[in-house]
């Protein structure tokens, strides 16, 4: 499996996701200013690969923070935090590992600069490694709702590009497929970004899962057509109610789901269930360049050059449409999240 | 207004829809095959259009039979009737079109060939000018549905460029502008060709009439939002029984529609409408190449090039999702259609 990010020889390397699939290229990063622009760029996207990428971007700045007093070097770090924290606004994921990252130099306020800076590489690796695992036992857990047989429905990219590796959503097709279900995948090629086409299909093909791409307005058809037997996305923040902002579109999915009686289940890490955040309305809803809708790949025109364009990067689906949220620790009925996760390490 | 299509000095001379709205070419066809591979890959699009394109190319295929003999005229012009028939199987005005041709053909038997070539090529322009007529009373009366301050989502492009000129759904919305009422148009792209972006955005552009342009999965989060207050689509073909086959993506809208109590209109002239066919189940679904949805244009790749694709070019709405269809001789519910129109001249 190609690697989404990774630390290697002092820099960040990231596989650039904007040229997939024409293009398989890598970007070594040696400043996190690089980073955040590959962030804010979508050449690294999805919820948990941001919240990992951002970790690595985080300790790679430390590495030049040039002092060996402690204050100097926590407040040099937090601005990189902060800046980093402006990239994206609705991942969740995003804030929690550099929240992470903050609460482990914190800890370690009585070590030298220099251990402190080995330790927050450290840090970014063990996030790393835990989401892989996290979205393995995740993937256990949601592939125990697919059936032998049945063609599921994802919309957006939630798989391996979307994470440290495995996926949230296609980590539970994974499991599923590697438990030996001959299942079928739809993808909806999810525009403006087209991260269903150029990322999840493609996934798909280097794994031999069969997957067979649609445009996003083919969902309904099918469903009308009993084609589809369950959906499965991920998400960028869940609120403590249960509402769940993912990419756009994943809204209209669960609406046609309801309306034809298909589960619809959403795949998440914990650290994606954001309890300080009400309800969907309170969440942050990126808009973004027009130019994703009027070009394709930020130069092919596909409409008038100046037409007004609406375009929000996610849109939020309420909990009374979500069958239920799949992540590391069970799968669980939106309205009970709050009740369940109160004790929790909030980071935020 | 641009015309959609013409006859001129002998030749059938059409905008070139495909290349919109980059460039604006027009396409000079001095022969029926011309005409119809014109139809077959979407330079001419759109049901209406498709039938007064169709009438024109009998006509045109008409002058080139070289005989005097009413018989032998009468099954070369049959022939090309068949040809022209097969280029696309969803949308009835194709047929209705020829058919009506046929019959013109047939009534003039007693006289000259060279006669019946001229009466053809009038009839042709009869159709056209009918087109344009009933196009402006249907937006008449769609348009008494529309309030000031209002804002409209459709789906594809039912516009002038979709009929010989005015539009069905554009029409509609186009008497509503021309009244006065300061409306809003919500344009869903639709993919895969991209008929929303490249064709309505420009075409209400030209008339000053604003549009915002959408991706198709984000009518469903406007409509959560309260920002549309009703839709108006097109129709290639209405079944007896009131179910609408239409763009793909027409489903996903009038099923979205109906969840959030929205108004979903279908515009299209009586000649869409298809008593022979009794239910949306007995209409043929056009599937296209798989090009259409793995590219942009035919050329710019956006997915992997070997993905499994569907890639159905309509889909049908049934008439429980249907607030109204709004034809030249009023609005009328679905499920009236078969007893209010048994009378009528059915050419198929």
């Amino acid at each position: 499996m190609v690697p989404t990010v990774e630390w290697k020889d002092g820099a960040v390397r990231l596989l650039d996701q904007s040229r997939l699939p024409e293009v398989v290229e890598f970007l070594e990063c040696r400043d996190y200013q690089t980073v955040a622009d590959a962030i804010r760029t979508l050449k690294v996207r999805g919820a948990p690969a941001i919240g990992v990428t951002a970790a690595m971007a985080v300790a790679l700045g430390a590495q030049v923070v040039n002092t060996t007093n402690y204050s100097s070097f926590a407040s040099a770090v937090f601005k990189i935090c902060d800046e980093l924290a402006a990239t994206r606004p609705t991942a969740v994921n995003l804030f929690w590992a550099i929240e992470r990252m903050r609460k482990k130099l914190e800890s370690l306020r009585d070590q030298p600069v220099s251990a402190i800076k080995q330790a927050l590489i450290m840090e970014s690796q063990v996030i790393l490694e835990e989401d892989v695992t996290l979205c393995k036992t995740m993937g256990r857990h949601g592939a125990e709702l697919i059936e032998d047989g049945q063609t599921v429905l994802t919309h957006c990219n939630a798989g391996s590009l979307a994470t440290a590796g495995y996926g949230t959503a296609l980590g539970v097709i994974r499991a599923a497929w590697e438990q030996g279900k001959k299942i079928k995948v739809i993808a909806d090629e999810t525009r403006p970004v087209l991260q269903g086409a150029r990322l999840t299909a493609w996934e798909l093909m280097q794994d031999q899962i069969p997957v067979t791409l649609i445009t996003d307005n083919m969902a309904g058809t099918l469903m009308r057509q009993g084609k589809i037997h369950l959906c499965v996305v991920g998400a960028d923040r869940i609120a403590a109610n249960g509402d769940v902002a993912n990419k756009i579109g994943t809204y209209s999915v669960a609406v046609l789901a309801k309306a034809h009686n298909i589960p619809f289940y959403v795949a998440a890490p914990y650290s994606t269930i954001d309890l300080n955040t009400k309800s969907g309305e309170d969440i942050p809803i990126e808009q973004r360049n027009p130019s994703e809708v009027t070009t394709i790949h930020g130069s092919h025109p596909v409409a008038p050059k100046d037409v007004p364009v609406y375009n929000p990067a996610f849109d939020v689906t309420p909990a009374e449409l979500i069958t239920g949220i799949i992540t590391e620790r069970g799968v669980f009925k939106p309205g009970e999240l709050a009740a369940r996760f109160k004790e929790r390490d909030h980071v935020r």
